[in-house]
């Protein structure tokens, strides 16, 4: 494999930083890195391999010798800039919702759906990070029983909102211990010490595009176009790692051991599963971490084939950053 | 309505403190009010209408002359003391899960089947926290639809272990703050800025306790021998007032407005639900208040006749002290 040229579009936002980061960590054949962000962030300059990369400003000329570019700038800048990305000769892996619905451009989970990849024009979409780590216990599980359909409630942290929204909880946290007063800017709503049932903007239908994704993505990544999937997307006080309870309804009878069997076989999944000892999955174990973690496995008491479990996983990696260089790496 | 004798077993625990406060508050007729706990807690004074009442040791004999026992110290307590609180003529209405399950024993929320009481034979239990805040939502919608089963995920109060438990919330986000390192001791895991779904005991099929109680409490509250109800019950980094995310089907075809207007007409219930404002239910709205919330209501998109809807509520009020002294004032 030859060395390529990188670029990563939003490289000061909270998925850039980890591109970054997962870049070096799989040792990704970079030739040459290109940092692109908006105007306020040129001057700046982030460590690649030891060495200081000066941040440029995100322009339609932006790409030329580029061979990957990841986006990762919010999806209006994708929209914008990714077609000049293409016509420079780029491929582009998007993390944002861009094109994600695009029948055109390819939605992938290496693990699940790597060989949709080949099918791309030049686009290859990264999917919802909520979506994306519910998936990577999902589609074992598929994969043995036949999933119908889902209920799920997620629990998300504040990094998926972004920088400022983990310096928000920080100061909130810090205002209410010193008993200073505070007002919410990034949320609605205070972050510290309360949940927030409003995860992206709200919908026709009463369900916010959040909690649309894990049906509508879902159908696309594991090709099931009749998948259902009921959503209540949580915002809650944690720094970084999303967790998602699934109440999930198959086509098959299902088993405790089989289905087991099917999640400890899944790549890039960790079953965390002992009750008796208190071992779970939760947001301060996979923060930082490449794998999800799924475990409180238990048959549904309300579904006739059906399973509860429990889902978590760092959606700043998986449910982005580590997810894009994968699709990078397949590319 | 004379003036009665009230006795609390567990007064110094957060429920017993609401409870007092619920006493006040809602002027229940009490000629005399007796504070029982352990005894480390003997010599302890707390106010009850600007008297200060010392707390005496919870005992046998503790139950003399007093019409009514509210009690909340715990299942072990309650199994003990309950009934010689009924042999000397008091009736009790019980917060812990004692009697809960127990067919001579009415379960009972006052809204949904206050008639229930009249076959108590001494003692009426109060429902678990999260199942007496979800049901105030659920059986409007049950009585307009008819309930079959429930998908729901919560998200609890650390008030809900006790007060040693806000105490460890506050202590690790205030080392978190300092940076000091802390070792969990209520919970297994850090609850500050992280999610345990772990709440009350693990059992055979696993689920916990807890989560089964919505289940097995609901079927008593709302006459239902086969209510279905799966639970993932999780402790969230809150101090006070729990969140459910709920998923329910119907036997009856449903629709949003009549939803609304049997939520609207529920007693002790307030909608709302205006997503376009940012207006749903939230902990930091529901704390200290005796209503429940409900909002976020809509068709669900998983379900033929089924609503997804969210509840919030105090669930020291609503969920334990209110609940008990309205048990009280039906009595």
């Amino acid at each position: 494999m030859k060395n390529l040229h990188v670029a990563i579009a939003g490289a000061t936002g909270a998925v850039g930083v980890e591109m970054i980061r997962t870049l070096e960590k799989r040792r990704f054949p970079v030739s040459r890195l290109t940092l692109l962000a908006s105007s306020r962030s040129i001057g700046k300059r982030l460590l690649f391999h030891g060495e200081q990369i000066p941040v440029q400003e995100l322009r339609e000329d932006s790409f030329q010798d580029v061979d990957v570019a990841l986006f990762s700038a919010g999806a209006g800048a994708s929209k914008k800039f990714a077609p000049f990305a293409v016509q420079a000769g780029a491929v582009v892996v998007d993390n944002s919702s861009a094109f994600r619905m695009d029948g055109e451009v390819p939605l992938v989970i290496p693990e699940i759906n790597g060989n949709d990849i080949r099918k791309n024009r030049g686009i290859v979409a990264n999917p919802n990070c909520t979506t994306a780590i519910a998936l990577m216990a999902l589609h074992p599980l598929h994969k043995a029983f036949g999933v119908r359909r889902v209920f799920a409630a997620s629990y998300q942290a504040v990094s998926g909102t972004g920088a400022q929204a983990i310096e928000e909880l920080r100061t909130q946290v810090a205002d209410t211990v010193a008993e200073r007063p505070f007002s919410p800017k990034v949320y609605p709503h205070p972050i510290a010490f309360n949940v927030i049932p409003h995860v992206d903007v709200f919908l026709e239908n009463g369900y916010t595009k959040e909690e649309m994704k894990m049906q509508n993505e879902g159908r696309r990544i594991l090709h099931l176009p009749e998948f259902k999937a009921s959503v209540t997307c949580v915002r809650v006080p944690v720094y970084r790692a999303h967790s998602v309870a699934i109440n999930a309804e198959f086509e098959r009878p299902v088993s405790i051991e089989e289905a087991l069997e099917a999640l400890r076989a899944a790549p890039g999944l960790k079953v965390v599963d002992d009750p008796a000892n208190a071992q779970y999955p939760m947001p301060v174990n996979v923060a930082g971490r490449d794998d999800c973690e799924v475990g409180r496995v238990r048959l549904d008491c309300a579904l006739e084939n059906g399973l509860a479990f429990w889902v978590a996983g760092d959606q700043l990696l998986k449910g982005a950053a580590l997810n894009a260089v994968q699709i990078a790496e397949l590319l």
